[in-house]
């Protein structure tokens, strides 16, 4: 079975146990012959595969009335991928999504790493710093580099704590958000796993 | 007594009950006969009003021993203005700070209200929004206005709120900060405020 996760840069392809990206520039899907389930929240993309038979969008076999129009596609499979935890999707956003005894319980959207260094940067070039992701989050910072870190990862940090619940992490920036949260589970497969359930229960891909 | 509060953009006069701005790239501080109590953020600035007798730098007469070294003099203003109480000054960034019986106990660093909102942009044009200071801060968002401005707003909030103080609000952006924090003390003169305190308590500049 071939799973396909295409975003603005790249299809993330899985095949059994292994996983590799094709530039979406130079890409051509109509090379591939065998069958591919696939999610797509790329505009330009999508179009091209739905004339492709072969190329099987997940997207129509989600039962999608727990989530909302807008939501991204790839934040679907991953909640599908759980059944009670806190979802953090970390790359150029951060998508932090709860899920329930299986049933999505709403989530929100935070900027990522690079986009939020870049905003303090832009601020003032006295706010440029790496985040310190091994800052003590029980005081207050008395330090520029602290005070800035604070402000991006301890505000994150308490939110997804509230919830009580297990975080998994995913996502390109992964292993920099596990140094905060230590005991999450990271797993960089989770969309793919969720992409594996929905086939599994859509009856009408079985057979 | 005339007061000033320099940063980057203007000259923010006080004057007994009137303030005005003056534009840092043509308003001329060698015009001002009076004595003018001053602090200034602004690198450019800093060297002119050195070389003026009249022009009386109050960083140089704050006990900055409970500070730290790069914090920014309008952020320790404000806080000589209260006793107890957390302190959000927002403006370009904002910034907040708890004070507990006079002495300062840290703080930090957030983006901006305009600052956050282009970040979300330059992400995606998918999350270009502005943000709803309405949104229910007790359950997670389903729609993708709420997502962004409970990832911005929320986290603000909860961070805020865990101190269990009285909230001061100042900057250029306290009144629609006031929507979030309804019983928070909107005070658009704190700096000022804690200008007046630092001229109190040293002796030499009542002399």
């Amino acid at each position: 079975m071939l799973l396909c996760d295409i975003g603005n840069t790249s299809y993330h392809f899985l095949h059994v146990e292994h996983d590799y990206k094709k530039n979406v520039l130079i890409f051509d899907p109509s090379e591939v012959e065998e069958t591919v389930y696939y999610i797509c929240v790329n505009p330009e993309v999508k179009p091209l595969l739905e004339r492709l038979e072969n190329w099987i969008d997940l997207s129509l076999h989600v039962d999608m009335s727990n989530y909302y129009e807008t939501i991204g596609i790839d934040r679907v499979m991953a909640c599908e991928a759980i059944d009670y935890g806190i979802v953090i999707d970390a790359g150029s956003a951060i998508t932090v999504d709860v899920v329930k005894y299986g049933i999505y319980d709403g989530g929100f959207i935070y900027p990522g790493l690079h986009a939020m260094e870049q905003t303090y940067k832009n601020i003032s070039s006295a706010l440029d710093y790496s985040f310190n992701f091994e800052l003590p989050l029980g005081k207050m910072p008395k330090n520029s580099r602290d005070s800035v870190s604070y402000g991006y990862l301890k505000l994150l940090y308490s939110e997804v704590m509230s919830h009580k619940a297990d975080i998994y992490l995913t996502g390109g920036d992964a292993k920099e958000f596990a140094k905060l949260f230590p005991k999450a589970i990271v797993d960089e497969r989770l969309v793919f796993k969720g992409m594996k359930n929905i086939i599994k229960h859509a009856k009408e891909l079985i057979c």
